[in-house]
């Protein structure tokens, strides 16, 4: 399994933002949308060994955590857009929840994946797509219990030699560095920190690293 | 320097193309989107040793070759859309040009890159955007002048220990595989092929893992 945290410390929260304006009314969610994209898209397929949890914390009403499950993904398209469709009608089916408005009803239908194994108060918006109101210490915690978490970071470590052999989970920072408190929860789980390489990067090009990392790790 | 030549093969060639639809009304416009922005954005900067041709293939007007060249790109944003809006952008300018409705005057004021070489009968659209009519074979000339081409092939050899010291061009397909006749040009320019490992992956992806190469190799 390949696990990724992707923190959006301005992605909005709620659903009123414009899909043509994802950078702005969304608060970078475009970031959010490519890093998505590039942790599932192979050619002409989907990675189904890859899960990622989008933690939100943006207005209006943080934190969300949408989860992807790659075993059970359908309906992601690579380009940003249809992404950010997609994250739009899960806040959408959690703001309806919120305001008891909802007069459909939540689908739980079983999924196929006997692995899978849902979070604390979530609910299922689109196949293999959960939200919740989880912050980044209940992700934390829910991933640890699969394995070691790894700290992207320029100042870590070079990937080539300081690769733990049973990593799971990554976690990566949007275009902002990760707050004093983020850092505290960070050191707390003893997440060590790995570098890619001596320029800094995007955090979708950080996921294409770490995919073609251990592709190439596993072949051999 | 650091060149990728990026293949088209549906995209279109006239701007009348929706922003809100650029894998379908742009003919897989979103993949070209993201190749240019992952060529060029790092984190807060943009690589200015690098240089995109985009040749596109897809109707009305085919062939129509896009450069980009990162010492003198101004307003690109790591987001689709906003990529997009270039593109459109240098098409509309090649269409009013065409159409000799040309009101306004097409700039060419001297750009501040004293290495910065025209390619023939290409015009500006924006800073360090140029469009011209040529195709794939006029584009290898060019790039060829500058040193060997590259061809990002599954069934290449290993990036690892095949890497020319001083390759300097990529040229990688969009979706579609190369053409039978494309295939013939890169043979007979005798561009090696080069493969970045065991899973077939998108455009965008292969970019950031050569961009990783170069950068750790440089760094050594």
């Amino acid at each position: 399994m390949r696990n990724f945290i992707i923190l959006g410390h301005r992605a909005v929260t709620t659903p009123q933002f414009s899909l043509n304006d994802l950078p702005g009314s969304g608060g970078r969610m475009d970031l959010i949308t490519r890093a998505i994209n590039v942790a599932f898209c192979i050619s002409h397929d989907i990675r189904r060994d890859t899960e990622v949890a989008a933690v939100l914390l943006g207005p209006e009403d943080p934190p969300k955590t949408i989860r992807f499950i790659g075993s059970l993904l359908k309906y992601l398209n690579p380009d940003e857009r249809s992404t950010g469709a997609l994250i739009r009608n899960a806040l959408v089916k959690m703001y309806a929840e919120k305001m008891k408005k909802s007069d459909y009803k939540i689908k739980l239908k079983p999924e196929h994946d006997k692995n899978f194994k849902m979070f604390a108060g979530e609910i299922r918006s689109s196949p293999g797509i959960y939200i919740s109101n989880n912050g980044l210490e209940e992700v934390l915690a829910f991933y640890l219990e699969k394995g070691p978490i790894i700290h992207l970071d320029e100042q870590g470590k070079d990937i080539e030699h300081n690769f733990p052999s049973q990593a799971c989970t990554f976690i990566l920072s949007d275009d902002k560095n990760f707050s004093e408190e983020e850092e505290r929860l960070l050191k707390h789980i003893e997440a060590p920190s790995i570098s890619l390489g001596p320029i800094s990067l995007h955090t979708d090009h950080c996921i294409s690293l770490i995919h073609n990392y251990l592709d190439r790790k596993e072949e051999n």
